[in-house]
């Protein structure tokens, strides 16, 4: 058996909450499709997800189950909490075949245990449920009704327990020693993958006392004309003078992540870099005093997008969403957005990766902060000088 | 601009063949949303598919379209061979909301571009393609014919070009230096993370002439009773004497992978590993005898199964499968598997990686080789000793 990351009562309490939700919309059966919520619930973890692989909670029975490959099964009774008769595999003659696919057997079982006439959720706008999943979920449930729960997991996971936040200020000390590498590494004529490597083993080899996990999003690292592109992948270029280069790093501990991004200059700072530095080191300080308690997510954007403008500057895109269990693709909850229209009210426990990028024509400068929004306002759990590094 | 992996000459041949494919279908539009499968046709690369990101290719125009968050357009214009107009972003305020969904705006571009009657056909059965973004899709298309084209595109990767190989030789350069990297680091008292570290950053740094890029599957190290679940991640764990571990580890290059698995022993060899590791380097042999042109993927499992049966075992998942261009969370093509049923005549230029994994109640070991089928046989693309190594 692989250590819990949590006691028992930690997953009873997040049953309740997600039981009292699936109650107050009526749902007598959720199928659970979001890798990061079925962890959640059921502590399972494992990279099987390249197969169907789903948590079912009824109204009625304490546990969850998880079904997935049967080969995975195994790995399910040494991570996940539940009795092992909970963890359910599908015959390997289902795996990858044109004429047939795992959720119709998936729905065949749930109709054996008498679920076939139920009025089930199931989120259906999440990274490893297809088109082709829930059709043969809908087609082997006839007499079903289904009901889009898309998030209804995620929005109970937002605010977060003691022991998530103790796992994210592990997680924040991983990201600022991946960081403090990052400044360590990145220097002219070296190439990126050399960077990226001493980065992800300083994320994954972790402290003396624990270890980092692998994190949901790979390191970026934006150097160059790349930095005008907030998502590319690295390769064997070279960094070279005069660059403006950053780095989107995080750490994730038990699948928690904190993110962390800063910029390094190699050489002279340019004015125009300097200036919406400066302009990017204000707003976070702006960020920073609108995220409290009853403030609305737009509200912190709005104090974000004052100090820019201030400057002459904008930006389209959000600035920051709640994070916290991070599989890939995505450390994202999809949750609250720090933008224009989003009236969500902080709460104590919410954890919010804001993330100021400013990609230009031809460059780009980030700078993060994983902010814990505490009871009277909020603290950052990364702890590391925001200033760009010249170097 | 990012060096293109091949010469344009190449994207225009795997259009030609999509094409052929489209046409004897009936196909006038290609809605691809698998991300290996965008990679193939456009070269476009980046850690943009947390938000919905397709490639469309019409019957008549020559380039494709690539579609993902505005954001991303920028990486697009820097990786994908098609001209600007052809690399479009849907607008920022689409992302991650509850009122709308990205699909919506793509189903409204395709309808302006007068493609709202046409038959098209959508992988329904990708990664990050979900049941609401069909359902967004086939919304905003009310006049189309929405068809299944699921391992369309797979079933033209499934044979690789002499410059597809040549990346896979590279990449097996890299899957032999993270399995002999995991030799050296892996020994009683050493933690299982401090293993994976060193092991990421092997493959990563790559070689003195080429990068690495990360690998569709993270290492993973199987060992102590962990072994008995393929798929289990890593911890601080920390390996005891005696521990069978079984590494399953990979090499990519422009995203193209080779996989590599091996078992080391610390300490004594048991008298069952080795027994079993004995059937399976046989097995192996049979496997590399059976894969030839014309020879069915079954009648290689079926040498395989002839082989162990001597020996009393059975394996009940398959034994291969085809193996190439591969983002997160798979490298395996879902075309030809090795196993009973799977009829597929073997081709030259196919790649397949066999891997025989033998998970027992609490032990488990691998071998795995990545194959290439050649005009008269087979060619191991990695190469290195498949002895369990004792240590």
């Amino acid at each position: 058996m692989v250590p819990l990351p949590f006691e028992l009562s930690e997953y009873k309490g997040r049953l309740a909450r997600v039981r009292a939700e699936m109650a107050a919309r009526g749902l007598d059966l959720l199928v659970v499709t979001d890798v990061a919520n079925q962890h959640y619930l059921t502590g399972y973890d494992g990279w099987s997800f390249y197969t169907p692989q789903v948590v079912v909670m009824s109204a009625e029975d304490e546990e969850p189950v998880w079904l997935g490959r049967a080969m995975d099964a195994a790995g399910g009774k040494l991570t996940a909490w539940m009795r092992p008769e909970n963890v359910v595999g599908f015959p390997e003659d289902y795996v990858q075949r044109p004429d047939r696919h795992p959720m119709d057997w998936i729905a065949a079982w749930l109709d054996s245990k008498g679920w076939g006439r139920r009025r089930i959720g199931v989120e259906l706008d999440a990274y490893y449920y297809s088109p082709r999943a829930h059709a043969s979920l809908v087609a082997g449930l006839p007499n079903a009704t289904f009901v889009e729960a898309d998030l209804l997991v995620n929005w109970i996971r937002f605010v977060k327990s003691p022991a998530e936040i103790a796992y994210l200020r592990q997680a924040a000390r991983l990201a600022e020693d991946a960081v403090r590498t990052a400044y360590e590494v990145i220097d002219v004529g070296v190439r990126e993958c050399d960077a990226i490597a001493r980065i992800q083993a300083a994320q994954v080899s972790g402290q003396a006392d624990f270890s980092g996990d692998i994190t949901a999003l790979p390191p970026t690292i934006l150097g160059g004309k790349n930095a005008s592109a907030p998502h590319i992948m690295w390769s064997d270029r070279r960094f070279a003078p005069g660059e403006t280069i950053a780095v989107e790093l995080a750490g994730a501990r038990r699948r928690y992540t904190a993110g962390l991004a800063r910029t390094i200059q190699l050489g002279t700072l340019p004015a125009e870099v300097s200036d919406t530095g400066k302009a990017v080191l204000e707003g976070m300080e702006a960020v920073l005093d609108a995220m409290r308690p009853g403030n609305t997510a737009e509200t912190v954007e709005a104090a974000w997008k004052g100090v820019i403008a201030r400057y002459g500057l904008r930006k389209e895109s959000r600035i920051g969403y709640s994070i916290g269990i991070g599989y890939p693709p995505d450390w994202g909850e999809h949750t609250i957005s720090l933008r224009p229209g989003d009236r969500t009210e902080l709460r104590e426990g919410n954890v919010i990766h804001a993330i100021l990028g400013m990609w230009m024509q031809d460059w780009g400068i980030e700078v993060s902060e994983t902010i814990l929004v505490t009871g009277r306002g909020s603290e950052t759990l990364t702890r590391f000088p925001r200033e760009i590094r010249v170097k």
